[in-house]
């Protein structure tokens, strides 16, 4: 498999079997090592404060842990060749957050969210991913600094 | 009311009316400025990674910004005094998480969780508060540390 | 005074009164609620790793969080007007760090560094700046991201 | 050698040579996989604020990123056997910073300082340590989290 059929096919796993993605409506638009793309629509249900009818935070770190981890996936698979499906499930067997912050910058208002993702440090054990969240207005309401495990 | 009935009431408040923490089942427990306590029960709907059958990264996180924003509203509470329902609802209109970081220390697995969280650093306008994550056997899962609006 | 001339003084004043800036050579050279700035030579004793010949974390650390504490400070004086001396210094009073993260992208290594800071999140009681550091070459050594306390 | 001389060891030779800590009067005082510590004495040149005579918030960090540093090295050292200077040297040739949080709770004041840390997350490519800088009267000046590339 070429890198961009691997990575439409982690596209569709992982947007298929992920529960609590799934349950936020956390689509992956994007796959790719230079920056990958996390959308999402307005739910009642992602309120945090029913009186302000903002984002909960948790739903913003959460949208921007999966943009961090799909970056940092596709730079794992960046550094191998010759891949086969079983080779890549194994490459990012190690994948896994060890720290995220988030900034919050303005209340997470919107119809449409979209985060993005870039690597900062890339490496063969670790790297850093940088992310931001906007709504549909390209208001900038987040931005997060992740440390993830890559091999 | 003296600060229990309103602790008690802010609770059931809480509780009942936050469509995100209810949607993954989140309960305060303990609205105490001293430790605050938030309880949830595995769900399959909170699985980030299908295969590993572990929480996603984001329920963790949302359990720990929870709980650091108990403490930080029963903190808010703890500095006033003569308070009605309506002085209650003011001085928490301004709380909201400025920035927050996670540790992930181990995978997320268990039958029931217990964050916690304590005030490290209080303050009419600022307070950070430190939390933690535990499964059911006590095992340490994540480490938070939040910085809070409050006034 | 204008702005203008307190940025001057402002600068003029920090870069000749303060003793551990002036003990690692940092220099000021932006006040600027846009983007400021700070510049110092490479000298032997900023190592940390005597090894490598690198700079030790904490200068960085230091001189991120320098940058981000200038740019805080303009921004606290341009939402103020007809300031004089003793107002100027009455606002920067509470001037803070609350907390601080460092990324460390790449060894620090170089003749020369230049650090930079922007507001992301303004306010009147806590502004949240990001920081970078790079060296003479372009080369990027450091993110930061600072929460200030500024009212 | 066994483990005690390495750490004794190391912490002299950390304590010479560092150029840095040496500047700031950093000194290693337990080298320890369960709780390392670093002391250092007041100095007028670590002000940061002329007037307010406290420290300048990146000699708290450098002192917590240190402590980091040497906690996360002992553990390098602890899950290794028969260890000669040389492979020492080896096993911790990888060793460096990769994020660091700095919490300041209070203003750094004092005559006597002691910055402690202790491992919350172990392993063989990445560790997680929590630090904490007292003065001589047990007040919390500030917390730490650092993670560290360990092979």
């Amino acid at each position: 498999m070429n890198k961009l059929q691997i990575y439409q096919q982690l596209t569709d796993y992982w947007n298929n079997t992920m529960p609590f993605n799934q349950l936020l409506g956390l689509e992956i638009t994007k796959f790719d090592p230079q920056q990958s793309e996390v959308h999402f629509a307005w739910q009642d249900k992602l309120i945090g404060n029913p009186v302000q009818k903002i984002l909960q935070g948790g739903v913003t770190a959460t949208a921007l842990d999966l943009v961090g981890g799909v970056v940092a996936a596709a730079n794992i698979i960046e550094q191998h060749e010759n891949l086969t499906i079983e080779s890549v499930q194994q490459h990012l067997a190690k994948l896994s957050t060890i720290d995220m912050r988030t900034d919050f910058l303005r209340p997470g208002r919107g119809e449409h969210f979209i985060a993005t993702a870039k690597i900062i440090r890339g490496g063969s054990k670790v790297a850093v991913a940088r992310m931001e969240l906007h709504n549909e207005k390209g208001e900038h309401i987040a931005f997060g600094t992740g440390t993830y495990m890559v091999g």
